[in-house]
């Protein structure tokens, strides 16, 4: 018996179980593996011997559709970092144990670059202690911050989804003939693509975002405002998307500078966000109305609103995941490298895990305009292909159908 | 010259424009009308005599579709309280003066309760200085709180959002094997119809929201900790809905009585809604993981998910405001009367507008359960019908197309 292994870790994106959806394809148009099991919550219920059977999913392709379109990890996820195996090899037996009792051959570990190091960890391990175990990586983050692929499933569509949602946001906060300043937050501590990807919302001709600043840039809070002063001469509404992670000249985040005084009733800190902190910022030096956003969960979550380009490739690298273990590449994850923009060309790839695990790929600082609040052509050529697509949800009574794998 | 003119009110909706669609279609459906303007910024517009002519727009069949499907007022939107004009007849003169110079005889104004405070006033004065001018309202509100009629156009798309919102966070905040808390802030200062619709969430057997709470009922902090801890017996991820206008026992806003001690490092207050309030409540009474977020603006602006039941019913009731105004109806709102849930049927009627402004149509108590945390099954069955079916959005270059009237 052959049988393969899959699991989902990390922060959920709005594809992530198309990735799924396609090791389970994959393992379906194969001979070579005989049955196909999925681990609850990531690595975690590796360890624990927590198994679920998905040889009758695999069998029922209108499930395998609703699962493609379900957001969030079907089988669970974790943020669990696997220790070095020098140091302490208990873990590593365990999850030996649960592979030897259920004849897994093949792991197939869906993640970000925690989990790549995962893959890393584990493939090094049975290297080493003469396992045939194939652990293989396949890329999932809305963040885009993983090094060694041209972009990551999951990023495509949380830009699409940011997109579409400033630019909704433009036609409702342009419709007031008044003074305004919205400030939307969008997720990225580190790296600022998700931001950089609210600049698509002009892509029509739309009339904003006006003012974008990404966490690579140095964040200046009064050049932040006379920004906002210039934007006013000329129109009274102004949209600002920032990235979460905007850090002073010292590296400090913006946040925390800003919010760092306040506290409640109850003597307990306020955990503000940037755009919180901003709110209150341009409350103070300019005014007028000003209003913030946090595009929260949201823009992960959004699965009704997935890119089709995304929603593919994620399903592509699920299929080549099961392709590159069954040709031995363990220690390797499956990625996407790019030939030309326009056309649209890529081809699936694999790529030694670990030039992926725990390394970050920012946005290079020549795709932020020298002003330093928006993003260059360079920058649009690249995100443009990866938002092209609608996907044909079904809904239920009036809402996206969905899966469940497990019910608690 | 019988000519007609459109304006738009008060907060943005998904499907306002619809109804200046259907105005637009009534006018090109009848020989009693030969032009058709909309004025901007609503009231204000007219005032001020900031006048669109619509007459290219009303003959581009494609361009009213992209209207019917662009989000928030394509004419902007003010929110001008008319005064008596009893006490000062300035305003009235401008507005006559606007009607005389382009030869309009009919009045079509978009808006919630306080723009057909509007069109009571301007019809009522209208009607004693012998201008034989028609004033109609047509309704529109993400809130659902007019009344004399079922429903708002722009109610059911805003709940749709919110459903299909909260299924999706439900499906996130899931993922996790961790105790956490999750609390999603709905809009709603004094109608918790919108709260209320988060329960579709769970309309195909999903398994979220777990608490909801509406602000018709008293809000005790207490018991919500209690209602919490008694949920996190059987399941670690709890999710909840709050409308934003929860209040305690003396009527106070949960947002202020917990946050009022907050100030941050300018000195200034922090303005923090229901759910952030919430959040630090049980950070420091539970202790577990817990996040709020905000549906914001997006609630009223998603555009790409109204229900087309709602965007149906938008555009029906712009073409029964001009047939109402044809038929000399002035000081009426067109409304819709449901006679069946399921099926669902409706009738397009029309109301005295005196009924409708400034009053509140909130949710009956009966339809709170009565342990105070979430909806009836008469709830759910009158929400239903409302989010029912997809709209066909055209996208252009990955993002909802969209329509602009006028630029800044």
């Amino acid at each position: 018996m052959n049988n393969l292994l899959v699991a989902q870790s990390g922060g959920p994106t709005a594809v992530i179980n198309a990735t799924l959806a396609g090791v389970i394809q994959g393992v379906c148009t194969t001979d070579q593996v005989d049955m196909i099991y999925g681990a609850r919550n990531g690595i975690e219920g590796v360890l624990k011997g927590n198994i679920i059977d998905l040889n009758e999913l695999a069998k029922d392709t209108s499930a395998l559709d609703t699962l493609t379109h379900t957001p969030s990890s079907a089988l669970g996820t974790c943020r669990y970092k696997l220790c070095d195996w020098r140091e302490d090899e208990e873990p590593y037996r365990k999850i030996v144990e649960t592979f030897n009792r259920l004849k897994i051959k093949y792991f197939v570990y869906i993640g970000g670059n925690d989990s790549m190091d995962t893959v890393h960890k584990l493939s090094e391990y049975c290297r080493s202690n003469n396992h045939n175990f194939i652990i293989v990586g396949a890329p999932k983050t809305i963040d885009n911050d993983l090094a060694m692929t041209d972009h990551s499933p999951g990023f495509g569509s949380a830009a699409k989804y940011i997109a579409s949602t400033m630019a909704e946001l433009e036609r409702d906060t342009a419709s007031y003939d008044l003074p305004a300043v919205t400030i939307v937050e969008i997720m990225g501590r580190n790296a600022g693509w998700l931001a950089a990807s609210s600049a698509l919302a002009r892509i029509n001709g739309g009339a904003g975002p006006d003012l974008i600043y990404l966490c690579e840039k140095e964040f200046d809070q009064e050049r932040f405002i006379s920004d906002i002063r210039k934007k006013q001469e000329s129109k009274p509404n102004i949209l600002i998307a920032v990235s979460e992670g905007i850090k002073d000249q010292n590296g400090n985040y913006v946040s925390d500078q800003l919010s760092s005084g306040a506290v409640d009733n109850f003597g307990h800190k306020y955990i503000a966000g940037a755009a919180r902190a901003l709110e209150q910022l341009v409350r103070k030096e300019i005014g007028c109305k000003v209003r913030s956003i946090e595009l929260n969960l949201m823009q992960r979550a959004a699965a009704h609103l997935a890119s089709d380009t995304d929603v593919t490739e994620a399903k592509l690298l699920g299929q080549k995941a099961v392709s590159c273990a069954l040709q031995g590449g363990t220690g390797r994850m499956v990625a996407i490298k790019r030939s030309s923009n326009e056309p649209y060309r890529i081809e699936l790839i694999t790529v030694p895990v670990e030039e992926v695990a725990n390394k970050e790929k920012k946005v290079p600082l020549d795709w932020i305009t020298s002003d330093g609040h928006d993003v260059t052509k360079e920058m649009l050529d690249y995100l443009k292909p990866l938002i092209q697509g609608e996907i044909n949800i079904k809904y239920e009574n009036g809402i996206p159908k969905q899966i469940r794998l497990y019910s608690i």
